[in-house]
């Protein structure tokens, strides 16, 4: 059984302000529980079913830190999906690690994401392409939020995120910057370098002029229908692809 | 300024039951009300400060039914939004229809799509790929939903979404049925032909097995990462990228 004041100090991890003091963040549904648990991270608390205690295996049982035995409806108020039948984990954060980007591989700089869905799903497609970096603007919503986390599919482990002020790392980088715009370069005619960094930016806004003074290649997906615009994380999966297919 | 009861009747559109009900839906944000009015919905009544109210031409403001002035605060209660600061439409919904399928188009097939934000961006992105139709099995989320509504950006008044049993409507189609599956064709190699039908699966259980029968040709977007899978939307939009570069 799981006390109130544990059940509050979870439910407090949804709130950044209570993340960054903590140093800790949550992790929820029984896959990503498991592939936390299986990562670098360390878990120091597993909230979980029966069922879910059960089915975890002697040397990740080993790793799960204080373990609490929940029903279905203490998951539903310690956590924030709609559905979680299973277990939710507390993490600690890892210290912040400002990334060596190797010459030939892409690095995703994120120029302003706001909404949690996007940049979750940004994660985890950056993820599916092999991208291992990404840096972020300070304004980037958090990456801890648990919106960001679910969204991740449990990307989150494998994709390290740098939070700093973009001008400053696009004035010393070396490789080639590329960014997303509704006028540029045909993303199926471009031909890719081996590596750099392409800037995505803000949902409404875009690319900040700050950011867009540093851009060398402007990248634009060409449209055959009637929307003004695509959504960030589709945009970024696009180019990443077509970066892909030439590699 | 607003009543109670008109109030509550704008409220009570956010439940799938009171839509279907009253026929009716609403758009947010001034971009999109404003959208909605140019477009062949019909709309019953505009919310809007008293600033969208004198930003509305004459033209469009002849075309809002009933007008009231809110507040800020107001469109906080009244609707979904978390930042509106302009204007919220009630808007009749159109009676569906079953379109009838150019053999040189693509159109999307949904398989049970069950997140608002993934539908709303699925639609947008396929307004901008010039796919003007997609077919949703009935389970999937109700396009009215102002979730979905406000992720298509406006795109739900140039794409047709019509909701059928899926199986029926693959047996009677003459096009070629394609499918996004983990398993399949690479779609950097593929050769497209100029039309066809393009199924999506369910987020957590992919294509059905019943529908996944009628797939002639199984898709694969190549993977260089980590990531067990793609976002539904993402998926979506790098297939139809990969057919657009052909045409």
């Amino acid at each position: 059984m799981i006390s109130k004041a544990k059940a509050r100090f979870i439910k407090s991890l949804q709130v950044k302000k209570y993340r960054q003091a903590e140093q800790c963040f949550i992790v929820q549904g029984a896959k990503a529980v498991k592939e936390t648990l299986s990562s670098g991270f360390t878990v120091l608390t597993v909230a979980g079913t029966k069922e879910f205690m059960k089915s975890l295996s002697g040397s990740l049982a080993g790793r799960s830190g204080e373990l609490i035995e929940v029903t279905e409806d203490d998951l539903a108020v310690i956590g924030s999906m709609e559905a979680n039948n299973a277990a939710l984990a507390v993490v600690r954060m890892k210290t912040p690690v400002k990334p060596v980007l190797p010459e030939d591989e892409y690095t995703l700089v994120l120029d302003d994401i706001r909404d949690p869905g996007n940049l979750g799903t940004i994660i985890r497609t950056a993820d599916w392409y092999g991208v291992r970096n990404i840096i972020a603007s300070p304004e980037t919503t958090d990456v801890y939020n648990p919106k960001v986390i679910n969204a991740t599919m449990g990307s989150f482990i494998r994709v390290n995120l740098f939070y700093t002020p973009l001008e400053e790392m696009l004035a010393l980088s070396t490789q080639p910057v590329l960014g997303a715009f509704l006028d540029g370069e045909d993303v199926h005619q471009m031909k890719f370098e081996k590596g750099g960094l392409l800037v995505i930016g803000n949902e409404a806004r875009g690319i900040s002029p700050s950011v867009e003074k540093k851009i060398q290649r402007r990248i634009t997906i060409p449209r055959t229908g009637g929307a003004e615009s695509l959504n960030a994380s589709v945009a970024t999966a696009i180019i990443l692809d077509n970066i892909s297919r030439q590699s």
